[in-house]
């Protein structure tokens, strides 16, 4: 009795027997291997690259013959000359199986290649983009036969590769014939299929294999920055990230003057959406240069931003947002085309997702962190605060998550801070007070190197010392509390500790100077009273916010704390709860997540499942609206004090926060002068 | 025993009992009876009055008390005040059925009003527009439940009207808001469903309750006009029609000279395009104009075109239908939003449904002529000829049906014809010549006096006689064979009947003097040998192809013959037959359909589930591809003859063709003078 060969595919370990002569490609399907193929097994694309193992495979319990497999085959050889194949490789859907076999998957022949979601989390993301690549072989027109060329292409994907019900755009069909033509019948199509249920939609068409790729824009659309993520949509590798100031600035730093300007002036907000389409444009056009490759490849773009840009990207009137009940024009996810955004710089047929928004208050953005971060799934209590002008906040695990929005201002991003500045060189970033002498050692953007060590002036440059960014007056305060230099209410000198010449009169209060480079023109950088004041009304906001969904939730602790945004990567865990702005929990249970609305725009990116899944999520969260929750202004109160804790966590020295090398954190979309110094 | 009152409707017969206090609009729907309601039962709408009778009602077997329904409630007086109900009249949705009843729904009442197809068939299409309105009332925006305003609105579509799956594009949600908050969350949508598959889509909404109607346009894209019926989506009335030349004739007067345009010019088939969209749009302003309705209204349009006017209209450059093996680039119908195809005159968000083609020759105008004159369901075989610069034909009954196209160039559209013009006023419509005297009498459009009747001159009018258009030289020809002025090679006095002063010496040939204006600085209309070669073309060319047709199904010979298109209500069936324009059959098998393609676009544009039929339909015509066909060439040379054929139907006289009051048969979108003279 002849029994059929028995194949074992590695690393997948999926085993099978199958009749002498089927081509590794087919059993590889037939066990659900993941091999990947553009041409459905035509010899022409190559991706089914696999390597046979010969000899003894004592723990497969084979053992593989030199003739296993066919010989190599025509395709094959011509395959190699033109474009040279590895040693030992050969096309998975030329080579058939003769014998028991053994064989290889390498990483570049899987489908679903994984992605490192971040440096410091390494998750993974499956790649199941809902745009890919076909390569198929069209029916020639014939006379007796008369069906138009695109019914013919429909046929062929539904033959080839059992895709039904697709659409093109009459752009897609003004090019169709030619394409077809040139590519003698054989073409490409880039397939988008967004949803199980609506049809798939050729986004392009190319003649013959098109072998430059497909990209996709993952945005975080923020108020004051608008940052991008060129990303290969078959490997989700991130090409170039680059980010780009919100020229909606000009209308308004924030959010409420911005809905101000649309309120005020007749047209405002369709000034602001034009300007911010515009931006995004211009963004898109400088990444594909930067990456160098052709715009028109870019057929995706995922945006993240808050409810108000998210009206304003879309041409709605964020009026109703700025007032009760604040009310959504629509909170659902969006699937558009990029015509309809006016994204004339990418393919014109691209295709356009916006994560659903939460409430009026907690848009996408928020979405897309509970995307990244997975509340619901976590087995402990996690908090998870993504500060910007508005801080998202989000608290749960398997159970239950809720989220609220804190309106925190725009303290921590350095403005309205007399010396504030946003995070670019020459921003003082991270500081230090000698409890003792009262002395500050800082470090500036764009160098490692503490003002008290050697080599620290030339590292700083030419440019010197500018002002103090978000996460460096945060430290600041934080530190001045703890030298003794502020009491509990926030007041600087009330304690006696007016004894150092760092303290100055500044009107009936005082200001403490961290840096004087006056003697060589620069600015007097100092922490007056007053940004004290702000620094504590934005803190009490953020945490009167955890505490509001902790009282919904009924607890008075977290497990752990998720830092996310602007600061994910930068701030201070110990000054955080120093200053108070988050509930006390171990340092080591305080994580940075980056950019995690990025991550999130990245997942949904790569990911379609992902889509549908954040879209039941957010019907799941518990929204918690702060503006109507008077227990909140309680907690805002409450919280306006900065207790004592003299630091209370001596393996601080430790900590080191890396710059994540995929996300820029500073959340201005630039890389804050790192990358060309490290680099 | 109690038993529940017994409800009897009328005209439909429909039969229930129900407890007592049931509404009748509630009794209405759980029978299936027709009765109408836009608000969904509020008392707002007064589509659903009806009338109840009282006393015996032996027919039903019912005795009818006055008390059988609730007594007159304020809804009902408040709108009777308002508005006023007819004597009798009851709102349906407020009347409560107490007792036996028989209650009868007048025809205003019913949702599937009937439409007269066309005059001489009455043939009926039910109306089931694929855009109709929908009033609803939506729960206000909560800060407690932070849905969107568009998420609340389809739950109340939902609720209310049990539709599902709805969406909207940017410019409907970016005027959502406003519009819910100035009808107080109470507005009136009007929603598409084009597909069952398909998401239904809010192309307009109201505050509060709409009343002013909704709108489509079936437009019949011909090579040399284009016609529009602006009809009434809720009635299936025609408001206005109205009709307007092809610009495209600047680039070409018949199809392949505008393709040839596009070859030989880069960039020609895209000023085609833009010229084409240019012209529907100023049709759409014109007719909405005419019949004094916002534009902003029309909220659905229909095409029906041929093959090179349907790729030109969707901006497809129709090179590839110039050149074997005439490949369309798409032939399955087309569902489509105005603005794809720059249609800005109506509402931004319309619908365009464009019918399917049947082959590269064979276009969207034939199927439209399937769907009106339908020969699929024929019990006879029935043979159907579109004249116009191109003939489309279509031959079957119930068991098979053919089609094809066959190009008889311009000659029976006046074109190309010494004397020749389009049909408008002036122009000699109907011809007859005294096989004895050899002298003519004829018609010119706009008059119905013949020439040799008292009054002529009076009604032919300032303009005179300007020349013969189409269906006037078929009769002319015709007439001169008879007369024995023509031999039956189409040879002008050959037999030696050039005794009468009418025929005149013309370089080597001959020709036939029609009219002579001469004396009044007129035009000298004549008949020349060029004109009776040109004739002979296009009939041998139309008489091929219905031969093809019935050489493809194996007869000799066809049951009824229907003219359709340009001719259809002009042309004689007497002359075309001795002219061999078309198969031979009893006169009074001859019918005319009219403007069938017009008629097809407008049964799409009342009735959705056409569109499935004829797109079902299509796919099972059999397409006969005149070009390739070598037995075509046999038939168009012996066919080229005309055949001795004196009066054999003595009845001609009694025929009396009549323009339809609904379309213009002219086919170029004018009334030809008629409509002012007449009415």
């Amino acid at each position: 009795m002849s029994t059929d060969p028995l194949v074992v595919f590695t690393p997948s370990g999926k085993r099978g027997r199958f009749p002498k002569g089927t081509p590794v490609l087919t059993a590889a399907r037939q066990l659900g291997v993941d091999l990947d193929s553009v041409c459905g097994g035509r010899g022409i694309c190559s991706k089914c690259q696999i390597t046979p193992g010969y000899g003894e495979f004592s723990k497969h319990g084979v053992t593989v013959h030199p003739d296993a497999l066919s010989e190599w085959n025509a395709v094959e050889e011509r395959y190699d000359q033109k474009r040279g194949l590895k040693p030992g490789r050969r096309l998975g859907c030329q080579a058939q199986i003769m014998g028991d076999v053994v064989i290889d998957v390498p990483p570049e022949s899987q489908v679903h290649k994984q992605v490192v979601r971040k440096a410091a989390s390494a998750r993974v993301i499956e790649m199941d983009p809902a745009t890919r690549l076909y390569f198929v072989e069209v029916d020639e027109a014939d006379m007796h036969e008369p069906t138009g060329d695109f019914e013919r292409l429909k046929r062929a994907l539904k033959a080839q590769w059992e895709i039904d019900n697709i659409r093109a755009d009459l752009s897609l069909l003004s090019k169709l014939q030619p394409v077809l033509r040139k590519g003698k019948f054989q073409v490409t199509v880039a397939l988008h299929r967004g949803h199980v249920e609506s049809p798939a939609q050729v986004l392009e068409i190319w003649p013959g294999l098109h072998e430059g790729g497909l990209f996709g824009l993952a945005i975080d659309l923020g108020s004051t920055t608008v940052a991008a993520h060129l990303t290969d949509l078959e490997t989700g590798e991130v090409k170039a990230s680059s980010g780009i100031m919100n020229p909606q600035i000009r209308f308004g730093e924030d959010l409420m003057s911005r809905v101000s300007y649309a309120m005020m002036n007749p047209g405002g907000d369709r000034e602001m959406t034009a300007a911010v389409r515009d931006a995004i444009n211009t963004l898109a056009e400088e990444i594909a240069k930067e990456a160098g490759i052709d715009a028109n490849l870019i057929v995706e773009t995922v945006f993240v931003c808050n409810p108000v840009m998210h009206h304003l990207l879309l041409g709605i009137d964020p009026v109703e947002l700025g007032q009760a009940p604040f009310a959504l024009a629509t909170s659902g996810s969006m699937a558009l085309n990029a015509r309809e955004l006016d994204l004339s710089a990418i393919n014109p047929r691209a295709q356009v997702y916006v994560l659903p928004c939460i409430a009026g208050h907690v848009g996408a953005d928020a979405a897309a962190v509970a995307l990244s971060e997975e509340p619901g799934k976590s087995d402990d209590l996690a908090l998870i605060v993504d500060v910007g002008t508005n801080a998202e906040i989000l608290l749960g695990d398997k159970t239950r998550v809720l989220a609220c929005s804190s309106p925190t201002g725009p303290a921590f991003e350095g403005a309205q801070i007399s010396s504030g500045q946003r995070a670019a060189p020459g921003a003082i970033e991270a500081i230090r007070i000698d409890p003792v002498t009262k002395e500050p050692r800082f470090r500036v953007i764009g160098s490692d190197i503490w003002s008290d060590e050697d080599g620290f002036d030339e590292a700083v440059g030419d440019g010197g010392i500018t002002g103090i960014c978000g996460s460096g007056i945060i430290e600041a305060v934080a530190e001045m509390r703890m030298a003794g230099l502020l009491d509990e209410s926030g007041l600087i000198g009330s304690s006696g500790a007016t004894g150092t010449a760092r303290m100055i009169e500044d009107g009936r209060t005082h200001s403490y100077v961290i840096h004087d480079g006056s003697a060589k023109g620069g600015p007097v950088i100092t922490v007056t009273q007053g940004d004290i004041r702000a620094i504590q009304l934005a803190k009490s906001a953020l945490y009167a916010g955890a505490r509001l969904l902790m009282d919904e939730r009924g607890v008075d602790k977290v497990d752990r704390v998720v830092l996310a945004g602007a600061f994910g990567a930068h701030i201070s865990p110990l000054h955080a709860m120093v200053l108070g702005m988050i509930p006390d929990v171990p340092l080591d249970k305080v994580t940075s997540a980056g950019n995690a609305a990025g991550t999130g725009a990245r997942i949904a990116l790569c990911n379609v499942a992902a889509r549908r899944e954040i879209e039941r999520v957010v019907g799941e969260i518990t929204k918690v609206e702060t503006a109507i929750e008077p227990k909140f202004q309680e907690h805002f109160v409450a919280a306006n004090a900065i207790p004592h804790k003299t630091d209370p966590f001596p393996e601080l020295s430790k900590i080191v926060i890396l710059p994540n090398p995929n996300f820029n954190t500073h959340g201005d979309g630039s890389d804050g002068g790192r990358r060309k110094r490290r680099r």
